[in-house]
């Protein structure tokens, strides 16, 4: 089958998606912005976050809930909140003018905070998390999304899948990260449940009616549920509170309402809190990076995977051996760059 | 049986309590913080956090691992880092030093943080947290443990029950407040389990040779889990990471080499993190606390029950008809009083 598969260095590909965000209408500080996240994505071998995602986002620019040539606003003052506005574009532009601010100021004080307001975010948190930790800086990023996911002891959707983040430097090493949805399962997997025919396991779902299914078709019709049942639901709306109504931005049924579909990619705003490890240690116990990989040691010492591990592995072998992409995806590929916003609904 | 009932009012256990820990050696500073903490678990029907306690803090005492007349110390800088070196004292002394100056930090710059450093921590974090949202503030907090409990995928203990607990204003009402232990169950839960004769439910803990068991004494020998799978182990990690390692304090496999036991209280620092809700919205879409209430609502309305609902059920019953004891606890209360350290092996 190898003939069928293309090898793209990963300036290649991130060439070919720049143009494809080009020519649907994007500046290029959005479009490279955008691409670079994609093309992590593939390169890191998450397909869920790659170049699939390319069509949600030509759809959501083509019915006008982004703003493809928006010039994010970054805002700073005296205080350790450093504010982006994104002015509606999506929420990458906006990590790349936010977080080197970010960074200055959580050294100066610390502790900052990174607020993003008003972007479209399609991507994984661990991007702008990652970027986060190559200043030295320990990150947790966290964000609304869609009312799709019912509160522990609740029957109808109101929670997003409220993704949460963390990361935390490592010398000479790729940093501990993970990134995951507050609910029990990403959406994208009931879908594929429903795709392939599939019953859910227990305790993923509850039907229109509010009682526990393990239909798909009954699944997206209803509510997901949250991970860890009480404790998940707790830290999802923790993230509602925080992500979204702090700072004065939509909550997830705010987000629905407001784009009136799950289809498109949701609007709303992120908070990143970094913290500087060194000032945070006063010197107490010798340097907190090097203590911290006595724990990684021993995590790993007793068979259990680091976060992230798998997605570092695939990246090393994309940088060295290029990424691999399916005559089909390089056709995909070649028909948004010619049909731009023409090639989706 | 109401005849063998006291009912104490709640300065009134307060003062028992107080004196029970200045007749073990505590300063007047140490013993009010830490009767204020056992009074305020058993007021609001939290028996686990209550009077229970004080044997395990007079054993901690009497061990030589806390000292009972620490005197806290805060260092403010131009940061936005607080800190206060409880001097091996009690948390709570070090708390109730230290809130008052996150919060105006918090109020200065947007977003604080606490740092206890060298504290010894039997309490639930519900306390600190209620305390900061009177300021008007929402507050994330984090605390290591002892080493019980294996990462997701491991076999040994590693991790602590690493507690995380979370607290949101509400104007004229009780806060939003939850607080709990990152493993699947508690300790004491498992302990629950042995003394009746009862199986385990399956998921909570794994035997000395790190499988999975539903015996309690072979997970009292064994590990615990982390609730929710790897995404809870991931949590747990974080608050090894930053309330153990990033603070310049001991992680919970630390903790346990440095007390050789799990039956006195840990000694660690805790991260205290708080924001300011006003100047994060930045006047964006009104109040965040009146738009927080409609999330309330919402997750109310569904029926779902908002956490620590039922602690504040039992505080506005405790303070208007007075907390009743057991005749056996009005004993013990008055042994510990009579005979202090003299009481605890």
């Amino acid at each position: 089958m190898t003939e069928n598969k293309s090898i793209l260095s990963v300036p290649a590909l991130l060439e070919r998606v720049e143009t494809i965000f080009i020519n649907a209408g994007c500046s290029r500080q959005q479009a490279a912005a955008v691409a670079r996240v994609i093309v992590a994505g593939e390169r890191d071998g998450c397909k869920s976050h790659g170049i699939y995602r390319i069509e949600g986002c030509l759809r959501t620019i083509k019915a006008g809930k982004v703003v493809p040539d928006a010039v994010p606003v970054l805002e700073v003052d005296d205080s350790a909140i450093v504010r982006v506005d994104a002015k509606s574009g999506f929420a990458n532009a906006a990590h790349e003018v936010g977080i080197p601010a970010l960074a200055e100021r959580a050294k100066e004080l610390g502790l900052a905070a990174l607020v993003i307001n008003g972007c479209t975010h399609f991507s994984a948190l661990w991007p702008e998390v990652e970027a986060a930790t190559e200043h030295g800086l320990a990150v947790i990023a966290m964000c609304p999304s869609y009312a799709t996911v019912a509160p522990a002891g609740g029957s109808e959707p109101l929670l997003g899948t409220n993704p949460l983040a963390f990361g935390w430097p490592r010398n000479g090493n790729s940093p501990y990260v993970f990134d995951f949805a507050t609910s029990v399962a990403a959406r994208g997997e009931i879908e594929l449940h429903r795709r392939a025919g599939k019953e859910l396991p227990e305790g993923w779902a509850l039907d229109g009616d509010g009682n526990p299914t393990t239909s798909p078709e009954q699944a997206l019709a209803g509510a997901m549920l949250p991970f860890g049942g009480h404790k998940g639901s707790a830290i999802s709306t923790m993230i509602e509170l925080l992500a979204g109504t702090m700072l004065g931005d939509l909550t997830s049924p705010e987000v629905l309402d407001y784009l009136g579909t799950t289809t498109l990619s949701p609007h709303h705003g992120e908070l990143i809190i970094a913290f500087d490890p060194a000032r945070f240690s006063g010197q107490r116990r010798g340097n907190p990076l090097d203590r911290a990989e006595v724990l990684f040691e021993a995590i790993a010492g007793q068979g259990a995977r680091l976060p992230s591990q798998r997605r570092f592995n695939a990246r090393a072998k994309s940088m060295s051996d290029g990424i691999e992409l399916t005559a089909a995806e390089m056709e995909q590929l070649e028909r948004l760059r010619q049909m731009g916003l023409g090639s989706v609904d």
